[in-house]
């Protein structure tokens, strides 16, 4: 099957250095980050707003794409389970999806909160949050 | 910066074969559609089941990749808007979010409700959808 090319818009920088410390989900402790974007995309950036919630889309890139079962939460006294049924950021295309709210926008700089990406991980996308992402 | 390779874990198979006919949002009457995995990943797919709600990302590989800034729904009156501000197609990294519930599982191939994705779209991975993506 044919593949694809990711070029990364920009990156996190976080105080989050290593796997060990990332917590497991977003509102779990998880620090405040900026997101520098390229200046090249600083047109698609322009309507988004402090107070904005959005979903922001990081290619893990220390993960392992080679994976597919996990240990839930690493705890290997728990039976293993298929990566499609976990957030591992192991598994064959290690996007990772982070919902987050708008701190601050200084040109190509977001101050974002609740984000669990380690400092340097590559920005695929943001997108808004609609209703159908929440509502069923 | 570097750039990331997406190897697609499968394709959807679904009614919709163009984007004139793709409706704004999964549930303004997204048809059922499947899922057609590669063997390769059959094991990371074993705990999805009838009735989970599930997160899938595709590669939107009819999208316009060039685009920063897009009239929100394609309607030429309403003002551009930065594409990040919206669920466009067409954008840098075109991955395509769509919550979706599973209808059926039948080894690689699972039937899904409410999918905008056009026949043959690309499947990049699948998530289980979390509290901290509807909750805040």
């Amino acid at each position: 099957m044919e593949s694809y090319t990711i070029e990364p818009i920009g990156r996190v920088e976080s105080p989050l250095i290593d796997r060990g410390q990332a917590p497991r989900q977003g509102d779990e402790g998880a620090p405040e980050a900026w997101l520098v974007f390229e200046e090249r995309v600083l047109e698609g950036l322009r309507d988004l707003r402090e107070g904005d919630e959005v979903i922001v889309l990081t290619w893990l890139d220390r993960a392992s794409r080679d994976v597919l079962s996990v240990h839930p939460r690493g705890d290997a006294s728990r039976p293993r389970q298929g990566v499609f049924s976990t957030r591992s950021p192991d598994r064959p295309n290690p996007v990772g999806l982070h919902r987050v709210g708008v701190v601050a926008v200084e040109g190509a700089r977001m101050r974002v909160r609740d984000l669990e990406a380690l400092d340097g991980t590559p920005i695929v996308d943001v997108k808004p949050v609609l209703d159908r992402d929440t509502e069923r």
